[in-house]
């Protein structure tokens, strides 16, 4: 099933847009844990199985593994096996910030759609559409083209205006984005930029948008699934993943990711 | 001994400005070599024994390991074992173009510069300086941020103007490297972009370039040289690894190395 038709089945399920972060920062996991870079995989097993019944998506993000080298890939890669093999209704989104020419490019898509499987990649957009065209040759796929981003300095680049064009830089690139089936290319759009978020909604309504950093970093969830729209998963990793720095930290996790998806079915319309 | 000195040394060692790119694409690798992706490796260090003659760098990018997961990244680690061990002088940039939220980026800073211990990491600078911080925490290294790409499509977000400063986005990437040493943060500028590049190195004279896309792709050799200054790194990648693709693939990437080292030499002054 394409990564589409897997994101509609689960939010109509669930009624929820939550996607789960899966960041196990090493120097931040239970001490209760042993091993060591064991210990990525058997810490993330467990917030899998804890979070599967609320979990629309999960995203993991490879730097966390790679931190590890191969032994941590070897992780990694152990996690996508156990979430594909237990619930292969759940789309995965890898998160890579990739991007490279295009043979280079081709390297990065067999490994992450063809060796692993997952069913969504997020991508770096700055060198262009010819960096981006290789990771669709699967049309099941979706890829996420860093828009406009959570970070503090996000603006630096991404707000400035061309004047070619009269749009910012991360208006230029969502455009970019409109040469591609929406099936296939969506967005990511932090949630630390509430009123931007609203703006990309109008001017992209059927562009999927992954967007992070609500919450302590950015806006509420109200705020933002006021402006989201339906085609959007919204993710928490930290608020859901370190609720507890205890031994009961797979508990804390189903917890909060059920609270978050109350707060959410509370909130929207479907 | 830092990135620059090992640079600086190697540079007036050789009297060249020669980058050996490593991009060990599967389907070119000489039929002759066995195994599957332990390939990799056999491959890339029969290229560098018989080019450290030449190399004033090394530029393996690990896309090319990654496609076979962590089983590929393990033969990535022995290659930058194999050259740290017999060639410790030589300075390894990984190309990696790795970019991330500042926590994330310390993950992808660990791997690379305290793991692998590669003296130079190339970077997407697409979402602000402060994804760009965490890997200059040890100052013995340099990052190259992606400026002016060699694709065809890197004009379509490059080289469009920002109206708030009249610098197009690849020199606002430029402008935002001045805000780090030029011995820590230099830039990737492709020789498809010959007058662009001249242009460059006339408003940043000190910084370090990396210049991938020579000759089939862009401008030629004595192009480059007219305008790229000193402290630059000049790819070549396929010329030199595939020369041959039958089993004399060493000895001819050796004489291609030397030949483009004895261009250089002819057309530097120092």
């Amino acid at each position: 099933m394409d990564f589409h038709s897997k994101f509609i089945r689960r939010r109509e399920e669930l009624g929820s847009l939550l996607c789960v972060g899966i960041d196990p920062d090493i120097a931040k996991l239970p001490p209760s844990l042993e091993g060591n870079y064991e210990k990525l995989f058997l810490f993330s097993r467990e917030i899998v199985d804890a979070t599967a019944d609320f979990a629309v998506a999960y995203k993991p993000n490879i730097a966390f593994y790679e931190a590890f080298g191969s032994q941590g890939i070897a992780q990694f890669e152990k996690l996508i096996r156990h979430i594909k093999i237990h619930y292969p209704g759940i789309p995965i989104v890898a998160d890579a910030k990739r991007g490279d020419l295009d043979n280079t490019a081709r390297q990065y898509a067999k490994f992450f759609f063809k060796e692993l499987g997952v069913d969504s990649l997020t991508l770096s957009p700055y060198m262009g559409a010819d960096t981006v065209q290789p990771f669709l040759e699967d049309s099941s796929k979706l890829v996420f083209l860093l828009c406009l981003t959570s970070n503090p300095d996000s603006a630096q680049l991404q707000k400035k205006t061309f004047s070619e064009t009269g749009r910012t830089l991360y208006q230029e690139v969502a455009a970019l984005s409109e040469t591609f089936s929406a099936r296939n290319v969506g967005l990511v759009v932090g949630a630390t930029h509430p009123s931007e978020l609203g703006e990309l909604r109008t001017l992209h309504p059927d562009r999927m948008f992954l967007i992070p950093g609500y919450g302590a970093q950015g806006a509420s969830l109200e705020e933002v699934i006021a402006v989201c729209g339906e085609n959007s998963l919204i993710n928490s990793s930290r608020s859901i993943i370190f609720a507890s720095s205890g031994s009961d930290f797979a508990e804390a996790a189903r917890k909060s990711a059920e609270s978050i998806t109350v707060q959410m079915k509370k909130l929207l319309s479907f």
